[in-house]
């Protein structure tokens, strides 16, 4: 099918929605986030200036939030020219290669705090996936810059790593990183070197994983550890998706970022090599994660203890872990299952995480992060606020970084098709069957359910535009050029609308894709969920808060015979739409010195404001927030 | 008010519901528990043959069970004579009384384990807890069979206790036992022997627990044990309720039986004592025990980590603790409660944990026990199953005792009435004003709604009666001697109706509570059951078993139009009323692939039918179970 992304170079966001977000991350984010890397000493690491005895020593994944940062700032050049920004970044690649070993090494921690145990704890040390955030990290930056003294140096890393792990046979060590992530990153970095040898090592790290005998335990003897208890080994085990090998996995289990960065690389595999045993464990993860593990949010891994994916359909609202980077991860793995099978599934569930379970992560101002995003607010866990930063901060660059890098992710080009996965205002530049044909999207989406799509091209083409149908929506309409099409009658494949014919320069499509206020369920066997609604309104989930909704949150009941409005309010939130209808809400004093009665609690109407979930804990912070109301029928 | 409760000799239970438990309990349960006792090497324990290097050493708790089961046996002896079991009982006796040292203690742990740590370990070793177990034996012996062998035996070793703890000042260690009991069992040998000595010395382990410096803490570092981290200082102090004094505590925490067994202690020496301020301690600590943190079973102790009581409103029922121990812990409490203040809401819990949390804990069969009683058995906790015996095997014995002493908390008299606590077939001798009455209740209670009491007497005498209405009841009938009287116009004080007159032989007092099928709802602050209600007729909380219901119970909404019909079946589940109508069942298999939808379960018409919950697990166990049903208004 020789499916193509449009890059980020191509694509400009430039109204709407996500100019707005990329606005306030241009703005405030990138400069935030620094400001934290500068003071917490994590960019001065890089001088290797540290010396046992004094405080702060380099962390073993400092580099990797730095690294995220660059790649951030390098989207944001990408995108628009910034000159300030550009010699900040320069500046801090500079340092960065300077602490370059002159074997090609390049770790901060390793490098002053432990020289002598490079590559000796895989297991624990995120020593690779350091090094898979500064080849992402080095990409970014020579496509931003044309300048290649990062990813260079980079490359000279991962020959160190190449000539270090590989087949036992070939005397080299059979090990892979505890925190996957270094396998997607060689394939970028086989994919912008052309060299084959960046891919192969990826490829080496995702078929090793899990073999028997058990790498880690091997590493663990070596460096003398006391064997642990066999549970324990277990559960280690699959906190690092080291159990079995990827092809034998039926359930994604452990930590959530790990497991879908691994997929995420996977896929890259199985996309590069054709791999379709391969493929087929990524689509059987794919399902269990995103059918039986998936908040409504898009929020990923529900347990707390090991950050880690839970049995299925246990998806408890309070105690909810879903880290952002874990819906990061999901979106990431997304796209690239998108580009295995073009099924409008990967978008849906991709745009469910990036409108709710990503965004929320981020607060309105651009300079808090949340690291959990609970789908309930309460005296369990009503202590969360946005912070500035965290210890372990992977969250806050990841978020700015996805983001920014959000053009690189709306489209793909096929030999004779160009597909529009999401609805982002905004041009790109492309060529289908050599005819370079831009595409402007003009949208208020998600507040908004009218797409307009305008081409410009130099001359006519024949191909079709497969546009997704958002599985939120239930009832659409097309136009092209003020002619309304037969809906009934045009081919829709795996969620995509296919329009074909002759385009011309200047024709408008416009889509339309009714957006009533949706209550959701969920599975009966999510019990957390039971006998309540989510309201849904596009891809947008929405939440209660205390401030509009008084205390007692769980006393709401919605009937189901309340209809809600939507109404956007420009100056709410930023620009919002709202949700308003009648609710009823119980009593909770005539309960006084009773734990029980035959007497249900009086109810009294009340007015119902849900706001979306991404915006939640914006305005009074520790008070109570639910996204699943009671309802009755 | 000089209340006096009328002792066990004096209470036959005739017939009717807990005739046939004492009869099971009778005819199996002792058997079935002295085999375990036997087997497990409990009995032979007292030989004292054991010796270092020999497997199966006396463990701390063994003489508790023990004692447990010589108590069960001789109220089963006060009230059923049995030749057989009292020569088994006598010969249990001599065999413990001979494990007596010279110096007056009795353990048989520490005396063949470990004889130098004698009242070194208060804090973990239970060793004033069997002691106050074999007091309560020595007691029920006495009043059994009146020889008085083992009461003197356990006054001996009471007096060794009373001599080795005290007042520092008195040169005597100020400590107190890590799980209370000891102070209940006091107080009853105080009562039976007329010294006073061991009422002071209940009243001062009910005083000293929990002052500063804290007896354990100096213990612990007196044995050389390291200091544990402060939070788990904290948590220490709080499970043995040791963390402030009694008379200071406003919230009941920690391991539930311990709590109550202090708190039963607590409230013995109040109504010794008449010391207001430890009184106020009761009642503030009941009010939080009752009202906030017991389960609709009257199960006690939410928290299985710890078994202990949760937050206020935190009852979680599949996780649910809920120990067999702690119901039977909270109606011996109650019972002394009552004996403070006769309020109806003392024996309004007791009785609710009676039909349900507690009786849950034995088959019908009589012959396996629950240790812990959920009130949803599903995925998390569906291998629970009622076994023979426990390692910990406190529960079983505790069960077993309290129904065959069920006659002495059915009835008190003061100075010039009689209370009717419970409704009990059977017939109790007492005397009003020194009028000797008979008392006689024919029912079938709590199957039946009415209560037919007569009195039996040799004079004419003016008295109260004073029979509770049930917390349960909305309405209810009276009649004397065929005229009904109106209930509008009779004296109800704190749940107890007052009929006074002039009673004559042969008078006859009809009562009837009506018993509706009832939909009872949990305050909303409890979190587990919001949208739910549990179906109670009478006293007895009902359940839904898989094996009626099919898989998926959750899957059931209750509508709250369908009305439910009950009936007595008398060879089912050894005759119980079920409750049967209609509900809906949402239908699961149209969710496949998916996890949310805008679309509702589909939902079919089925018949429900719920049994009490006591009976819950008797036929298919591992299998499904809930007591909360959701409900759609």
């Amino acid at each position: 099918m020789n499916i193509k992304t449009v890059p980020l170079s191509n694509v400009k966001i430039t109204g709407g929605f996500w100019e707005l977000r990329q606005r306030i991350m241009r703005d405030i984010s990138i400069a935030a986030t620094y400001y934290q890397l500068k003071v917490t000493g994590r960019i001065n690491a890089f001088k290797l200036d540290w010396q046992p005895g004094m405080p702060n020593p380099p962390h073993v994944f400092w580099d990797s939030d730095t690294a995220k940062w660059v790649e951030t700032a390098c989207y944001s050049l990408i995108t628009k020219p910034d000159h300030q920004l550009r010699e900040q970044v320069d500046e801090l690649v500079a340092s960065i290669v300077s602490a370059q070993q002159p074997d090609g090494y390049l770790n901060t921690h390793f490098t002053v705090v432990e020289p002598d145990n490079r590559f000796t704890n895989l297991r624990d040390l995120h020593e690779l996936y350091c090094a898979g955030h500064l080849m992402e990290a080095a990409v970014a930056h020579f496509q931003a810059t044309g300048s290649s003294g990062f990813l260079d140096a980079m490359s000279r890393y991962a020959g160190l790593i190449d000539a270090t792990f590989g087949p036992a046979d070939e005397g080299k060590k059979p090990g892979y990183c505890g925190h996957p992530e270094i396998e997607l990153a060689l394939v970028k970095l086989a994919k912008v070197t052309g060299n084959e040898k960046y891919l192969n090592l990826a490829k080496f790290f995702i078929n090793e994983r899990g073999n028997v005998p058990y790498y880690y335990e091997i590493e663990a003897e070596q460096r003398g550890e006391p064997p642990k208890p066999p549970l324990q080994v277990f559960k280690d085990r699959e906190y690092r998706q080291s159990h079995v090998p990827i092809r034998d996995m039926e359930d994604i289990v452990g930590h959530a970022v790990r497991a879908q960065y691994l997929m995420a690389g996977a896929t890259d595999i199985a996309l590069e090599t054709g791999d379709a045993e391969l493929a087929r464990a990524c689509h059987v993860l794919w399902d269990d994660a995103t059918v039986k593990k998936m908040y409504i949010t898009g929020g990923m891994g529900a347990r707390p203890e090991g950050e880690a994916f839970d049995d299925a359909y246990e998806l408890p609202n309070d105690t909810a872990y879903a880290e952002t980077c874990a819906a990061i991860a999901m979106f990431l793995w997304g796209h690239r299952m998108m580009l295995l099978d073009t099924d409008a599934r990967y978008a849906d569930a991709m745009e469910r995480a990036l409108y709710n379970g990503i965004l929320s992560g981020i607060s309105l101002s651009g300079d808090k992060f949340f690291y959990v995003n609970p789908l309930t607010a309460n005296l369990v866990n009503k202590s969360l606020e946005r912070t500035t930063w965290f210890g372990c901060s992977c969250c806050p660059n990841n978020l700015t970084r996805l983001v920014l890098s959000l053009g690189q992710y709306v489209y793909t080009t096929t030999d004779d098709a160009l597909q529009v996965h999401f609805y982002v205002e905004g041009e790109a530049n492309t060529a289908i069957k050599e005819v370079p044909v831009t595409i402007k999207q003009t949208t208020a989406y998600p507040w908004d359910e009218n797409v307009a799509i305008t081409l410009t091209m130099l001359s006519e083409a024949e191909f079709t535009i497969q546009a997704r149908i958002p599985g939120w929506c239930r009832s659409y309409s097309i136009w092209v050029n003020d002619t309304a099409l037969d809906t009934t009658q045009l081919p829709v494949e795996m969620g995509y609308v296919a329009l074909t014919g002759a385009w011309h320069d200047g024709d408008v499509i416009n889509l339309k894709f009714d957006m009533p206020v949706e209550r959701v369920h969920a599975h009966p066997a999510v019990a957390a969920d039971r006998g309540r609604v989510a309201l849904q309104r596009g891809p947008i989930i929405f939440c209660l808060e205390q401030v509009d909704n008084g205390q007692n949150l769980e006393s709401i009941v919605l009937p189901a015979s309340s209809d809600l409005d939507a109404s956007f309010e420009p100056s709410f939130l930023g620009g919002v739409v709202v949700l308003q209808g009648n609710a009823v809400k119980q009593d909770i004093d005539g309960w006084k010195g009773k734990l029980y009665s035959t007497h249900a609690s009086d109810a009294k109407t009340i007015a119902l404001k849900a706001i979306p979930y991404f915006t939640w804990g914006n305005r009074n912070p520790r008070e109570e927030m639910i996204v699943w109301i009671r309802e009755s029928p």
